[in-house]
């Protein structure tokens, strides 16, 4: 079975764990849109493909997926997951699973403000989102929130756009550049959808960030939830994390898991604090916190790719060893290929 | 001999090029902040210490160092610098050789308006910089200067607070959100020594970015320089790179290096239009662009190493091939130590 990894760019450790759970039965291929992307230098064969938004990416994907004979298919990037959830049939015709969930899961998890509705829908705790200055204002005099609070992309990414108002005055910069910003962005495209309301204003909830594993298998059937907490954070993503045993954040990723109905892996930030475990972000891909979870004895490449072959994952790639702490550090890696 | 690396954070691959550079004639320590920093779990031997502002700071630092015969000391951070400067005589007392320019060098560096006087001082190109809205407004309309502008701390460390701004009105969201914002991050003390004075308005030159890394000895004295062209920047570090064959920028290192006589290595950042090179940064440290020259040949640990042992340098760690295109990845270490 071979499997594809796209818009891979560095994350290297992700071919290797490929490569590894395939113990030899088959290849790992990355793809990204620059010959520089250091995961290419690694993987089994690699190819440069155009931007997901081009009218001819899926087709060169396509193409790759019958040529070699790819059996799953990981996207890798938020970009590319609404257009791929778009496209699941193609791929399953010709042989390949898309690990991708339906369009409709993507965008609860995309769109900011649907994932406040859809976890709101089912009581579970989020923090007070606004779609207009006016609405955040209005709660603001009424005492319902206080800052400080974030103003962010509606369609968000890693921590793209995401800026801090400690009081009115900020409140009323930030929201004027984030206006500014996003149209710069790579989040541009989605996020002119719905224009007028197209940024969100939410409370910055202090409290212990955590970051869930949600895994599901292939059909969308809740398996288990990998749990840490995050020490550290780089431009969004977990830089430093911890397994740790949490009973009430597992069933937190059951509950999720269960009503959301996602493929494969979610990637899940929650922050912890007295008042409760509020959601703050959902992404229904390999997040930059799975490897904290693969360090901690998780397999799910493993458990993926036996679900692929209609065979059941051994119990031990689902499981996470508690008070296992990685750091993330930068490799380097040599270009010595012609891509 | 052995070595000590300070605020080590990620830099794994630092820890590793001079564990290499010793072969066994030495040990790698390493020193952070927090014990979590992935480079404390590849070291040799890692301290936890307070952060660089903090009053004992020092004193905990010159206790390793003449408790495990620190030969090389060497900051990493920008922080660390202006206060080390400082303290150098106290390290040379007790057999430490601090890889550290004057306090008046360091600040040349750190001072962003000073980089600028300093070179514009000598006749080299740098971007048109000003240090009040009421200035860069002025030339603006009288056409010395034009849209996008850089709106940045003085007393600036990696992209931490710099804005682009497109137009006027942007000009000035950007300008209230920099000084709402500095006060926030670690370079909150260092642009407090002129208030009023703190933020940088700067053309944003369009052009291709190179890093250089110009190497001085231990006296000061200009060595040589590596030059990469960048391709890509994650948060203000150089994420690929490859080395070029330059001898404009080369000489263009050795006018920097001659004029400024820095100690050790300075990261400078060099864009290159059809109007000339321009200086835009510079910093007296190891940056995160020296790993591309490393992968390419050069070998400046060895470099310092053999200088601090009174030395000449093997000539072949003084070079880097030309056309050796590097990209950083992220590696996962897991913490097994008690530190």
């Amino acid at each position: 079975m071979n499997v594809l990894l796209t818009c891979a760019g560095r994350r290297n450790y992700l071919v290797k764990f490929f490569q590894e759970a395939l113990k030899n039965r088959g290849q790992v291929f990355a793809s990204d849109f620059s010959a520089d992307a250091a995961a290419l230098q690694e993987a089994d064969k690699s190819f440069v493909l155009p931007l997901v938004k081009q009218s001819d990416y899926f087709d060169k994907v396509a193409q790759i997926c019958e040529e070699y004979q790819i059996r799953l298919l990981i996207p890798l990037i938020d970009l590319e997951l609404p257009l791929l959830a778009k496209q699941r049939e193609r791929f399953l015709k010709i042989g390949t699973l898309p690990v991708i969930s339906s369009p409709t899961v993507v965008d609860i998890c995309y769109d900011k403000w649907a994932t406040f509705e859809f976890l709101s829908g089912y009581g579970l705790a989020v923090p007070k989102t606004y779609l207009s200055l006016a609405e955040a204002r209005k709660a603001l005099i009424e005492g319902i929130i206080s800052f400080p609070l974030m103003v962010k992309p509606r369609w968000g990414s890693a921590s793209v756009g995401v800026v801090t108002a400690e009081d009115d005055d900020e409140l009323d910069i930030a929201y004027r550049f984030v206006s500014k910003h996003i149209p710069r962005t790579s989040l541009a495209d989605a996020n002119a959808i719905d224009a007028q309301r197209c940024i969100l204003i939410q409370e910055r909830l202090s409290g212990q960030e955590h970051g869930l594993d949600i895994v599901n298998d292939l059909e969308g059937n809740h398996v288990t939830t990998f749990v840490k907490r995050k020490l550290s954070m780089v431009i969004g993503e977990t830089d430093r994390a911890i397994t740790v045993e949490d009973e009430k954040l597992k069933e937190l990723g059951h509950v999720i898991g269960q009503k959301l109905g996602h493929i494969g892996n979610l990637d899940c930030d929650v922050i912890v604090n007295q008042n409760g475990c509020y959601v703050i972000d959902m992404n229904p891909r390999f997040g930059g916190g799975y490897p904290f979870s693969h360090m901690a004895g998780a397999n799910l490449p493993a458990a993926l790719i036996a679900w692929a072959n209609g065979e059941k994952p051994d119990m031990s790639w689902l499981k996470v060893e508690a008070n296992i702490m990685s750091s993330k550090c930068d490799r380097l890696v040599t270009n010595l290929r012609n891509i």
